[in-house]
């Protein structure tokens, strides 16, 4: 299914270029849902908030979780930027509120680019009504491209929902593609329904689906200011779901948030191949996450399955250094399925084949603890020096 | 001060090529104490520890901290190497022992280079004899050249400590270069003295002195695997160190530590500048290191300063995120001592003279959490497009 956002029914979206971004690409999205529709949102856990994040908990909170409107900026984070930035954001979730003739306090706005850098608010306020002029029920693609910064391509992803012979559907778009290793949420992801989902199995489904998804995605090992998921659900398809219908609600979010999470991942920074981090044999749930992320955040595994160099001696030594339970004696080592190392010795001489494996470019490794039955997936990218480029000139 | 492990009364040392290493380099040190000295060490945290480690650890405990000698292996870690490992790292103690004449627990064993890989015993065999006949009282830059892998220069300290109208020295070697945040020592590190030191206070002082230097710095966020710092006392100077004297040899320890451990950040791999971080102002020191050591790892800051970019959010977002007390309406962000963001504003019209300021080496970042009182200071490198390079290719 296509679309991203605008795939299910009732919603329209636009992606147009206000000069906030210095190179005139899109850089001003607009999400519209016809009718209000129950909203939930997740958020960075990082103290240093910005103003967009602080505005659309604010309007979460006094609309009870109604929202008409996403409103989107890129090129500028809009964080770390004081009384002005507050007022900033404020201003634009009212500017498109007017716009769109609905209670500001049913607008959420979001933020992504430089932090400390002042938002120039008249070419907001101008590019406003060319975005609302611009809204269509066939530009998803337009509003996945207009909340790009790094990121190498758009990231979109929709599913169809059967539930009782009839069908609802799920739509998402996000960004990266730096600053990512979300603490509650990835940069930015906005996901929209046709289903109608009372307010409690929204939050509740959105929680658990990140948790599963942008939770478990790093490319730099970093939390941005600007994390946020939103998720919107107009209840268009006629569909309303309710504990019974729960579970397949739960599982197509996922599927979206997953696919759009990945993509983001694949696009991270500089990245030439996707790897899946998968740690088992752990003694909880926990101890396998917090591994997999010490593996997935590894400069020198990055830098090795970059340069196709099958060390397993780096998973095994981040493995030993992440704090959880660990017995070297028995865990496991494995590039692809060539196990590299078992019973506390190393299959060195099968590191040639593991060496042509690495070749490809959607890659698993993965790391068996030797202690425990819980497992845990993360999502990484591999570390190139385009990276430190892009990095070390990203304001130049 | 120079000389090193040898500037110390009664050690002699050694660097030779064994042809461990392919490219011929040095590959064998060897550091011997005259008499049997006090010998204390601290070793790596990683739950995968080197067989040199083990072999090491109890050795100590064996000979009740007294060692003769220290015999160190570079080009290949022997870690992850399982029992024949292990008893390679034996027989190298034994060998050693036996050319010195001393019993086998009175040798400590240190490697460091690829993890996995079998030490080559039949050369380091046929390398140690040549390494007991090039023993000499100024060989101590050798035993740094020998221990180096991808450093790019060696690292040696030493200092002369005045108690009471006489004097003794301290002398060290370090090698780093990456998979370097030592969790309690970093990657090799061997220091000496000629003061008598009892057992309790050589393990009191050790400890001290590793976590305010080895502890506090990090290339790229990996713990080894062969994590260690040996100090010997051997007492050739004849002035014995007590309570009364404690803070003095503490001092002096401290100092030839911090210089062998800036000296790892200096040279880590890729690096082209060091950056001191402080982080003042925190509810607490473990808060301060904490937050100190995120900033340092953090790959944002890390490219942005190799860019000589004052992206001084970068800074504040990890402050945020790294999951310590933080108030950002009263926090300080500052670039050697230009003061980018106070009071909960940006003062970003001072960033291109920040910008100046970064095109020097030797740089300093600081945060003040606007929480408490605390403080503390670690030491990182930038990160470069030639780090990459290193760790890419390092197998190959």
């Amino acid at each position: 299914m296509s679309g991203g956002v605008t795939a299910p029914r009732g919603y329209r979206a636009a992606g147009v270029s206000a000069g906030i971004k210095a190179n005139q690409g899109l850089d001003l999205a607009l999400i519209v849902s016809e009718t209000p529709a129950t909203a939930s949102g997740v958020f960075t856990l990082n103290k240093a908030q910005a103003a967009s994040v602080l505005v659309s908990k604010e309007h979460l909170a006094k609309s009870g979780g109604t929202s008409r409107a996403i409103v989107v900026n890129s090129g500028c984070a809009n964080a770390c930027t004081g009384a002005d930035g507050l007022q900033a954001a404020r201003d634009m979730a009212a500017e498109t509120a007017a716009l769109l003739r609905c209670p500001v306090e049913q607008v959420l706005v979001a933020s992504t680019g430089v932090i400390g850098v002042a938002l120039p608010m008249d070419r907001v306020r101008a590019g406003l009504p060319v975005a609302v002029a611009a809204l269509g029920a066939d530009q998803g693609a337009a509003a996945a491209r207009a909340i790009m910064t790094t990121d190498p391509f758009p990231k979109d992803a929709a599913t169809s929902v059967a539930v009782g012979g009839r069908s609802f559907a799920i739509g998402g778009i996000a960004k990266g593609s730096g600053m990512i290793e979300p603490m509650m949420a990835t940069m930015l992801a906005f996901v929209t329904t046709d289903a109608a989902v009372p307010k409690p199995l929204l939050d509740r489904a959105l929680r658990e689906a990140v948790d599963d998804t942008f939770n478990a995605i790093t490319v730099d090992g970093d939390s941005s200011t600007n994390d946020c998921v939103f998720v919107l659900a107009n209840g268009a398809s006629g569909v309303t779901v309710d504990e019974s219908s729960y579970g397949a609600f739960a599982d197509g979010l996922r599927d979206v948030c997953r696919r759009l999470a990945i993509g983001i991942v694949r696009g991270g920074e500089g990245a030439t191949k996707l790897v899946t981090v998968t740690v088992s044999g752990a003694a909880s749930a926990a101890d396998a996450r917090t591994c997999a992320k010490a593996i997935a955040n590894s400069l020198l595994v990055k830098t090795a399955i970059h340069g196709g160099d099958p060390n397993w001696g780096r998973l095994i030594a981040v493995a030993g250094r992440a704090g959880v339970a660990f017995d070297q004696s028995r865990a496991t080592v494995t590039i692809g399925d060539i196990v590299l190392f078992s019973d506390g010795a190393p299959h060195d001489e099968r590191a040639p084949k593991a060496a042509e494996y690495l070749k490809g470019t959607d890659l698993a490794v993965g790391v068996d603890l030797g202690v425990g039955h819980a497992a845990s997936t993360v999502w990484t990218c591999d570390l190139s020096a385009e990276y430190v480029r892009i990095n070390a000139d990203y304001r130049t």
